[in-house]
């Protein structure tokens, strides 16, 4: 019933586009970080795929649809050429990549929660896994970029909370019986916009309370934490 | 029959102890590096869940009892919450801390093992992956924090060897057809007090014989590692 | 079928000859971090086992052989024991180990294609898990060693390219059903010399094209990446 959203030709389109967008983030990641041809092909493919499979392996769904769909292996090797041949190109529209990566999130984290529900979790397990999905990707990104993943960065926009919003719709959806298109649809535009506001107006989110020491941790890079007051 | 060493409702409260006081450690470390709310929360979930998710994988027990146990999954948002709130309390009280993550640590390798021979594997990997279950969340910490981990720095009071004796001494049990709530208290108390007593006297492992270079590693952190006469 | 290609035993010696060599690669990087006696098995450990596991995850053969042969598991400690006490001696027949693990190389992508096929993954899903099986546990350790992976630097002699030209082999030899104890040896040969010339000669894998920006990131490691003209 769930998997029947969308049509199946129009799911797997949306499912590419994601992909797609979360490998380009990726790739550009390994260009700025300095790395070779294949480092750039291993980010674009670990960044895009890297939350669902986590998802599959952890509902069971064994192989993963990364490894059973052609389309979604070859889908960032696509989008790593790309960024390897137009890497200029790609940065001037960096913008346009954010978009895109806000659309991946929204529907990473929708696709992610029906799926999970419909593997047997219950809807909070499922809500959670379904914001794992959208933002697993980007943090063994980070991982593998040996940086801290910007999802746990107090000086970066909002990046979990739409995705929570988003699962939290269609987990609402689900418990009173009112998953449709268009249901599951508006939680993800909802998701995309309130990322969308989150990047305009850089919305960051709060730190502990009454943190004593603003110390810079030994290892950080000078200045990546400014001490507040 | 292992599972009934002790009755499921003390079982679960104390799976439940050990997961707060492991989401405590994985909460301060990201108030340490300045993380923001959504990164505090994350860092507790993966530390106090992270070990038993990978167990749950490996002995294919999927979907992994973080994600079919509501309060699994609750728990660690409330120590985070506590962390968020309270933190130069619960830092004051770091001491306290790091008993209760003695007592988890004991616990868990102690569940951990027995949970995996119940999955059929040998006496040798199930102690084995109940060492992991017990380090393998402040491990995966340590990486999101972008930190060497923990377990593997000789600077550091020993963590390892307390799990190996605990788990060690739960394998012997089993194979002696021993092991009983008695006996399996016995090994979690025995962990718990070799860590205590690690801690107390800053027993270190040693590191690599003969080393003829001791210079510091590029990118270690100036003064992480001393050199050694 | 498949898995008739050698004798069992034959197989097996390979398997663990191929693990043993990993896990020097991974407890000599151990003792260059200047981690203790633990740390040193948990990196040989997780460099020898670690692609393999993840094969076996993401197939759903679990639990992972690693965890039901205890040959696999016991290995690595002795690779790690060896280099603890004779690290120096080690470190001097360097080039050996290099070659060795060129030889682990060539057989994990070999294996880990075959396996992967056996299990029902299609051709380039086979092709893209056994090269994953023969780099994974380097990525590991690189990880847990909070490095960048040598497999994305560009100041790295090539690696995955001799891994995909075996497997690319093997998938074309499953594919025109030409696979045989010779083909498949042929295969890991390939990989290996291939790995073996790229060392000697410094093959490197280039870089995004026109980068414009050849800032050392924040957080490199000066010196790590040289600017390029």
């Amino acid at each position: 019933m769930l998997q029947d959203l969308f049509t199946p030709s129009v799911q797997h389109a949306l499912d590419l586009a994601g992909i797609f967008v979360f490998a380009i983030s990726g790739a550009l990641l390994a260009v700025r970080k300095n790395f070779d041809v294949f480092g750039i092909a291993v980010l674009a493919e670990v960044t895009a795929l890297g939350g669902g499979v986590l998802r599959d392996l952890i509902i069971g769904a064994v192989p993963p649809a990364a490894f059973t769909d052609l389309g979604y292996f070859l889908t960032p090797l696509v989008a790593a050429a790309l960024v390897f041949f137009l890497h200029p190109e790609v940065e001037r529209i960096q913008t346009g990549v954010n978009v895109f990566d806000a659309a991946g999130l929204g529907l990473f984290c929708v696709t992610g929660t029906t799926k999970a529900y419909e593997h047997g979790l219950g809807l909070t397990a499922s809500a959670a896994l379904g914001v794992a999905t959208a933002v697993g990707g980007g943090v063994l990104r980070d991982i593998i970029a040996n940086e801290v993943p910007s999802l746990v960065r107090w000086d970066r926009d909002l990046y979990a909370v739409p995705a929570m919003v988003g699962t939290a719709m269609v987990a609402l959806c689900i418990k009173f019986d009112a998953l449709s298109a268009v249901t599951s649809g508006i939680a993800v535009v909802t998701a995309f916009v309130l990322r969308l506001l989150a990047m305009r107006y850089h919305w960051r989110a709060p730190r502990a309370w009454n943190r004593r020491s603003t110390a810079v941790e030994p290892g950080d890079t000078p200045g990546e934490f400014k001490a507040t007051a």
